[in-house]
């Protein structure tokens, strides 16, 4: 992605109007150049991450523009943010389909600027292609972690607690909501609780305020992004253990437990649909306290919901009887 | 874009299969985490750059698939090239189709893995994506300069030359070649030249192997992607210089020559076609022969073909007899 003054092509006036507000860093040459040039943090490790939306895969193409922007880029930020990093900035592929015009790239642009400007991630640079299929935006991310302390799945042992950040499922009821109008009647949602679910499936939280807390305190890490059940299960692959959790303690909304509540089988949306977008982290027993006062102090909730066991990979999900939980599918995948 | 060994998902079993042999650098934690940490080189600088291609629009929806990855790869590496910058490695978005199974994969992941060995760029991360448009493919590329040294677009001064690498419209050719079957015939072209321009259009030839020389002698550099007229346009603007090109001296392969001399208005397409990824860079006159001693001994041939002037911005195309040609539409954009 470049432009130019004295604009010419369709695409360089695009990038103009839209774009170069967005390219704060002075790396970014204001977009005026083929590639950006950073200077890395003096004894840091660089972390990269891409993380691709589509249209009608990830979000629903009538979705407001602004909140498709800040998705595609959230949930680079929250991967960020799980590893222990701090974000440099990021570059940009939007493939955009002919029907999609100055309406649809004013919003989108302005929620993309909103969130680099609040998450401190400005544009480097990128690419606007045309497309014949749906709008997609493919982001790739860059971080900064003091060498050697990137926090990886590989790491935690057993007798280490599990947490997790802030509440779970919320996206993935939101996202059903979306689908089946009769749902919120069902789970007797009010308004508010129906927008607050809707919400969580548009826009994530990324938890980059505790990204300090996890290098210092956390033996393993990763973003929840395909159901709590499956990337549970991918964190103790990683790390050779086993893990089992209270069901019962799993933090969640009002909203999700007026869910469960009125349609019990929803604590499988909850426990494997995705898109939550919170941090779950194994956690030295010792650590526990001045983790959960570290993430506190950043305006984080932090939930214990269970234990590391010596194991292979395995995940036990209890309810209050102490019978197991076992999932259909316990985590998303579009393939 | 992770994968896990006892892997569940589709995606992870496809990652697995066709990706992992991709990350070689220990960095990329063999795609088993969420994302790849890198120590950056001691006093460089990063150079950064995206770039998406789109079948239907970028490449035909038919075309093998080791080119489409080998193309994905080279068009950045292009842009490494012309900046002076040497790849570190590079981050990739797959937007798939369901109609593209392990028949398609496994050519597109060898042809990546080839190019990436070739140019010494590994895998460092990605995401693979459904998505129910064309496959799309959004390469982040990486690359180091020693600090403050990328050769930029802006730095061209009046009495530079200007050069280009290679040879200038073949893969404009080629794309004309696959669009209107009787082309060939009327450019009285062999099966061989035929062959040569097409392949030009499917895989780019980056120029890797002199991105230390520009560094050293250069004072401005691009690489030709959207049409030679264009792009000089473009880095004479940001240069805010003008430029007087002799077309007689533009190199062109045989098989363009006989396009030209049958059709001499393909001397639009070649000037404006674009996909070249050839090097357009400016080149201080006490430089050239230096630079053309050296990019010879790295087997890249180098074309002086005309010279910076003051001006804003103008480029001027003038034939053997002095006359000016004018192009209707100088730069190629999809917009």
């Amino acid at each position: 992605m470049s432009r130019q003054h004295g604009v010419e092509s369709g695409e360089d006036r695009l990038i103009a109007r839209y774009f170069e507000p967005l390219a704060k860093h002075p790396g970014a040459f204001a977009l005026v150049d083929d590639a950006a040039a950073i200077v890395p943090p003096a004894g840091c490790d660089l972390v990269l991450k891409a993380d691709g939306i589509v249209g009608g895969v990830h979000f629903f193409p009538d979705d407001p523009p602004d909140t498709i922007a800040r998705k595609a880029l959230r949930v680079n930020l929250s991967d960020l943010a799980a590893k222990g990093a701090k974000p440099l900035g990021f570059l940009l592929t939007l493939a955009l389909p002919k029907e999609l015009g100055d309406a649809w790239l004013a919003p989108f642009a302005r929620g993309l600027g909103d969130d680099a400007d609040v998450f401190g991630c400005p544009l480097f640079g990128g690419d606007t292609v045309r497309t014949p299929g749906p709008v997609s935006v493919s982001i790739a991310v860059f971080g900064a972690v003091p060498h050697g302390t990137m926090v990886r799945r590989a790491g935690a042992k057993p007798g280490d607690r599990v947490i997790v950040t802030g509440t779970i499922g919320d996206a993935a009821l939101g996202l059903r909501l979306r689908r089946d109008a009769s749902a919120a009647r069902r789970w007797r949602l009010g308004r508010p609780e129906e927008r607050r679910l809707e919400t969580r499936y548009l826009v994530p939280e990324p938890r980059g305020a505790i990204a300090d807390v996890l290098r210092e305190y956390a033996s393993a890490a990763m973003d929840v992004s395909d159901g709590l059940a499956g990337d549970l299960g991918k964190l103790c692959r990683a790390s050779g253990v086993a893990a089992d959790i209270e069901i019962a303690s799993i933090p969640l909304s009002d909203a999700a437990r007026l869910a469960v509540a009125n349609e019990p089988e929803q604590i499988e949306t909850i426990m494997t649909g995705g898109d939550d977008f919170e941090i779950l982290a194994c956690v030295p027993a010792d650590n526990v306290d001045a983790l959960c006062r570290r993430a506190a102090a950043a305006d984080v909730a932090v939930t214990e919901i269970g234990t590391v066991a010596a194991g292979e990979g395995q995940t036990r999900f209890r309810d209050r009887q102490g019978n197991m939980l076992v999932f259909a599918r316990p985590s998303f995948s579009h393939f």
